[in-house]
């Protein structure tokens, strides 16, 4: 299920400044953005708003030195949208911060969970 | 300010089950009810209402095989609490894993910060 895969056990959240961070769900719009090649289509695909996925798309544009989606909007599909080398870093160092995450907690979460009832 | 210990830069949300989560929140919770021996204390401390504190108690005791919090209900202030072994050690390895994950991934977190603008 898409929404698993955005909720993952260790669901990290990175705040880069007070008002600016990125996690799982503005991660997933990137990747589905690059897979589909579509802003709405990578929206849709989250049970997203057109307006909502565009809105977060100008956000994570304007959190970066340079944008991370290019898009030609227009066009009764909402024209095509793909990552830049910037989107496409973003996208690998938080999936890189995700896994180095995980893999060194691994163990103490294990530990948490078998002190969980059942 | 306390609302900055509850959005560490790293925000590690572990999801335990689909329902089931510990985060900041949760723990602060749980850090403070050991401070001030006081569930009323605790969420006024996070600016929550003596009920939500309560309610976030409750639930956190029915997601371990034991309660994290032992209480004594009553009296005009809310009667005492305090934090069992296994609330401690719940605690302590949430520490551990934010630690964990935040060492392990410094790296990667200060090379994404460097795509930032400024």
């Amino acid at each position: 299920m898409a929404e698993d895969r955005v909720h993952p056990e260790l669901f990290i959240r990175l705040f880069l400044s007070r008002n600016e961070m990125i996690g799982p769900g503005k991660a997933r719009l990137l990747q589905l953005i690059d897979e589909t090649g579509s802003i709405s289509a990578a929206g849709r695909a989250m049970g997203m708003s057109y307006k909502r996925a565009w809105s977060l798309v100008e956000t994570m544009n304007a959190m970066f030195s340079s944008p991370l989606v290019e898009s030609s909007r227009g066009g009764t599909k909402g024209g095509g949208a793909a990552l830049t080398d910037t989107g496409a870093e973003v996208l690998r160092l938080y999936r890189l911060i995700e896994e180095q995450a995980a893999s060194a907690s691994a163990t103490s979460v294990e530990a948490l969970k078998g002190l969980m009832g059942q």
